[in-house]
């Protein structure tokens, strides 16, 4: 058996809802959490200082993007990922399958991995199970994730299965690589929109012993009915005392729909791409588009319940103007601001599942 | 005589380097010292607590493109730029004319100001000496700018000396002008690279009785020679008693002559802007190009010298990756980093000046 990283702490009474602690090498993480994505060693227009005020707990690192640049063995070189980019606490790091997976045209599928050409300058890498582990060793994360194939949607339950028997493959080859002290591997549970899929997969994976498990292929195009389904038919076959991470996912909804129905772990590019895009997310789990005319006299901050840096301390006409002018400054208050909504998230969710009032919290969101 | 908001504290024994205190009503100012630039309402990349963690103690913001965008209405609704901005310490804006007089071709200059059309969507507008004060009013800087022609350089005497009486009657309509309780005006000397304009323009102005004095139409195109001639002309004949700025300058070594000359303010938006670009400024007053392959695993900061947020925390290495991959965190990290050198710079010329040894200081610029 796998060292047992995770402690399940709580079990909700309403649901399948939980409460855990995760120990990493920088640091114990308390589940259920939401993970920043940290694409190409920082988190988009953050510093390492504001993340940690913002009470970030665990950030998420590409594995695809920094083999590209500035390179894991660089990054193995000034020290790690963790040290590279001035960030003292937990990493997780995905295996890159995905975003190798999205280079249609630029890639062929190889028995024990993938070629393709890098989509800045052409060059070509290979990644499979032995190099993703290779670089994810040099990259340090605490959390390494397994190579696997995410299956296109929509795919018939021919494609689907051939897909799953390719990534349980890979997936085995994964967890037989070496790890460095102190990191854990994650197996990805695919399968597509097939419950017989995803029930074999979560079954197969289990007795691969891996430290946690996540579901993949979701966030992928599918409704979000077939999404909550996926889940109903995986997670009660998961192992109960390893963490689970729903990959990608999502909106406020999505992630309180996850933790309903037991998943420990969300990540999602969401905050962070929307704050650069102008939109706000305000009490209720919506968004607003702040560049919209009428917030242009609108003197109030973004949410007038809202306690983080840029709510404190500005206005929406304010911060409005600076995203019409295009000042870093716009980018950054509404990337503080998202943040602090999916951080303040977790803690009301972690909080209500304590109190026994999870289902009734279910009730605060409007969209 | 208008109030003495400047106190001058001590006088250097080696040169015309001068220490003094300027008091405005969000704060004290203690001279020489460099205003960082806050175009459109923010200083490029920073926020307001961070320009206060680096002791930033003025900030500039520019008439142009704050009437513009988002209106000088709207900021004085929003209770005035300080408030506005969320920066509640001094705040010196220009008059517009530079960035005005910049406007090749979409320009028409009429006796009492210039007709002109918003380099963004061709609306039309008028900005003269009574504009441009109503303009600062509803800004409510702590120091308003006279409105002024920046002469063209080169131009011949004929052309500088007909600038010249313009903007002197310019000058005198904007003194005119009401402001708004606590708000100083500072004129603007011109004349160009002609000895006898600029003391004809440095006794004139003194004549109306200004709270401070510009010297404009330098960093235009000129050599450094020529800057350095200029302000050995003017500052001789300029009120002692009053503070002395040299408008848009400069390097490190400029604004080290400035002071020796007798100069108390310096703009510029050479920090951020080269930040932005990828040079970080060095001990010794040059700069480095961070995005130079020679960086790519150096993992030392940018100066072992510098105690900046990301001298302290990050390497050169890393900062490079960031801004190769176009990271706002990289532009971030250099701004703060720039605005530490220039806000440095200026506490070191301070003590040096205090502890008469500002002529040995100006040794250590080995640019």
């Amino acid at each position: 058996m796998s060292n047992s990283h995770f402690t399940l702490e709580y079990k909700s009474t309403e649901c399948m809802a939980r409460l855990g602690t995760l120990e990493t090498p920088h640091g114990r993480i308390r589940t259920p959490v939401f993970m920043p994505v940290g694409t190409r060693g920082t988190v988009k227009a953050m510093s390492p200082a504001e993340l940690e005020e913002l009470s970030a707990q665990i950030i998420l690192g590409n594995t695809y993007h920094l083999m590209l640049r500035p390179g894991s063995e660089l990054v193995a070189k000034a020290g790690g990922l963790h040290k590279f980019m001035g960030w003292d606490h937990p990493i997780l790091t995905d295996s890159g399958g995905f975003q190798v997976f999205s280079l249609a045209g630029l890639r062929k599928m190889m028995p024990d991995g993938v070629k393709f050409s890098s989509h800045i300058d052409g060059t070509k890498f290979f990644l499979g199970p032995v190099e993703s582990a290779k670089v994810q060793r040099d990259l340090g994360s605490d959390i390494v994730m397994a190579f696997d194939e995410c299956t296109p949607y929509p795919c018939s339950h021919e494609e689907a299965e051939k897909s799953l028997t390719l990534t349980h493959r890979w997936e085995r080859m994964s967890r037989e690589q070496p790890l460095k002290d102190g990191q854990q591997m994650f197996g990805i549970v695919q399968g597509s929109t097939f419950r017989d899929l995803r029930e074999l997969s979560a079954k197969t994976l289990s007795e691969l012993d891996f430290n946690g498990y996540a579901i993949g292929g979701v966030s992928v195009g599918e409704s979000q009915e077939e999404m909550f389904e996926v889940m109903s038919w995986t997670t009660p076959l998961l192992p109960e005392n390893k963490p689970r991470y729903l990959m990608g996912v999502g909106t406020p909804r999505q992630i309180y729909e996850g933790v309903k129905h037991g998943i420990d772990m969300f990540d999602c590019v969401m905050p962070t791409r929307l704050a650069r895009h102008g939109s706000a997310f305000v009490t209720g789990g919506g968004t607003i588009p702040v560049k919209a005319a009428r917030y242009r006299e609108d003197f109030s901050p973004i949410d007038p319940k809202c306690n983080c840096y840029a709510c404190r301390n500005f206005t929406l006409a304010y911060i409005r103007h600076l995203m019409n002018v295009n000042e870093i400054l716009g980018m950054r208050l509404l990337t503080i601001h998202n943040i602090y909504y999916f951080m303040n998230l977790m803690k009301e969710i972690r909080e209500a599942i304590a109190n026994g009032t999870f289902l009734e919290y279910g009730k605060t969101f409007t969209e």
